[in-house]
């Protein structure tokens, strides 16, 4: 949303879905996955998540990319490595994670309606989009849902100069009744890597604390930043509790890499991921009535906070995704040229039908 | 660490934990839960967590306090509310929440043998001092741990001006082979409330983006911020990402204070606590060894990066307290005179032999 209007065209979410199905389609993909992982991707657009959207879906760029050289499992056999009725451990065959993280999550989920609590780990997959898609699947079915991700060496730990880890997003989806659901989807990061391309596309300038330069000095410039590879932690600085940002970074290394086998921090090659999902049943612990009752209270209580000066409101963690996506369902997705120009490419590299403009 | 040498006394951590427990016991604790809370205490003072430990153990404050007025249950009758193979809600009775949580942990990790994956939530209980703890118990069971607890309302939400959640910290423990585990034990603020007070007693200012002042302006002075009780979410400021802060801490407040029924967001008094622990069985996914050699792999590559200039060394989580219990275990806990003061004040008003001098 901090694109400037001129260069934004809307695009309709159903015909941009169905274009990206397409595509993954004549890519070799199977026409169901295909349709799970369009709507990651357009889910992402939708919520305002432009970092994880269609922003990655050109020639140049990851899955088609990827799907074109053949890097990329286009059908994956899914391996169960080891299970129980809490548990599970996938090998995701380097498929699309879109898919693999759907199908991984539906399985915590399943487990999760007989067992209470469930966990699902998933090696050898790959990049899986924006985990709120994962977590807020638990959401219909009254649980809480978790989805962690690893990702590609991009991040300094505390006092290093060297990345060691990714940016590593963790998201936490919880069912309200009036109110919207509680969705938290963070990077461990203070920024998600994604920014660092949209700051530079824009030709904007990034905060302090957000990256280090190569010389490991703090850089404020998006594409010295996108060069050097070396984010700070969520915080920046230890003064500013960054020692928690590298920490959480590492919890989900361990939960989504040391747990299933697939630790990118251990691997200069960034293609393969380790996921995590989970999911709790509310009803586990207390009837789900009460429960989503005192959740409109909390909601309610923390957007009823009094303002500082020159701020309008105070927001609960989704509110203002779940509002932009009602905004683009309605009026359409705004797509910044050169994200239209990397769309048009893949129809006519692909011979896919191109109704967006 | 940070108080100055002259006013420290070193004392031994045996002799420190007997004395705690003995008056515990005098207030009424059977004596198994008396010994149990002095290790929680004493564990924290050895760990260098001494905003958790025995400067909270005075006749002014907190335990001793709570108990000989009589608003802290001494001998607190545990109710199962709900019950499954992997999960409980148990009722604390408002007992000592250093009980409770040691014995819903355990609860926890009894589950997590045969389910693999289990979660307890407590309501109704009181202040349980230092996470690590609870979420260490796991780590003999080749276990990873989780604990964590709501507490008091002096937070304010991003963008807001006044406080509506706790400090609200969480706890991951995960076991290592030849390293130390990683404990990750962490509040979501940018500091625990408790470094407010060491700040005060020592005469020392915070730093920018720790809390606000009584008109919401940002404080250095540690007394205005204990006065005004509105504490910044981890990372102080939008920009640096407080409201993952902020989101994190409601995640906490939700786990601890929704799924349990004592949510202290809605709930000016500050005395009833809810908390929630975890256990997940390594094996239910890897094979042990297999996750502690990776373990190993990764500590070791994350505490090899190379550092900025001006730095030693770069840390895991935990390290540094793991590091500060064996030299204090061997040198004994230094002590400040205030905090001495207030044990002597205890010894005299119970009756207890005093010996730690």
């Amino acid at each position: 949303m901090e694109n400037s209007a001129e260069e934004m065209t809307r695009v309709d979410h159903r015909k941009l879905k169905r274009f990206v199905a397409s595509s993954f389609e004549k890519l070799g993909v199977p026409k169901e996955d295909a349709e799970i992982a369009a709507n990651v991707l357009v889910q992402a657009d939708l919520r305002g998540v432009d970092t994880h959207g269609v922003i990655r879906f050109s020639p140049h760029a990851w899955y088609v990319k990827w799907l074109t050289e053949g890097s990329l499992t286009a059908r994956p056999k899914l391996r169960v490595i080891s299970e129980s009725a809490t548990t599970a451990l996938i090998d995701g065959d380097r498929g699309m994670g879109m898919v693999i993280g759907h199908r991984a999550m539906e399985m915590a989920i399943e487990k999760a309606k007989s067992a209470g609590v469930a966990m699902v780990g998933v090696r050898n997959s790959r990049h899986y989009g924006m985990s709120a898609y994962y977590g807020m699947l638990a959401l219909p079915h009254d649980m809480i849902g978790i989805a962690m991700t690893n990702a590609s060496r991009q991040v300094v730990p505390t006092f290093g100069r060297e990345a060691r880890f990714g940016t590593n997003p963790m998201c936490f989806a919880v069912p309200a009744d009036k109110e919207l659901p509680f969705v938290l989807d963070m990077a461990t990061t203070t920024a998600a890597a994604g920014k660092l391309e949209l700051a530079a596309r824009l030709g904007k300038s990034i905060p302090g604390g957000w990256a280090l330069d190569e010389n490991a000095a703090q850089t404020t410039d998006p594409r010295m930043a996108q060069k050097a590879r070396r984010l700070l932690p969520l915080c920046g600085t230890r003064e500013s509790g960054s020692h928690k940002g590298y920490g959480l970074a590492i919890l989900v290394e361990i939960l989504c890499g040391v747990l299933t086998g697939t630790i990118t921090a251990l691997n200069a090659n960034q293609d393969p991921r380790g996921h995590f999902f989970g999911a709790i049943r509310v009803d586990a612990f207390r009837p789900v009535a009460e429960f989503k009752r005192d959740m409109d209270r909390l909601i309610t209580e923390l957007r009823s906070t009094p303002t500082v000066v020159g701020q309008e409101r105070v927001y609960v963690a989704g509110e203002i995704e779940f509002e932009t996506a009602q905004e683009r369902a309605e009026h359409g997705i705004p797509l910044h040229d050169s994200v239209l120009k990397g769309l048009r490419q893949v129809a006519e590299q692909l011979g896919v039908a191109y109704d967006l403009e």
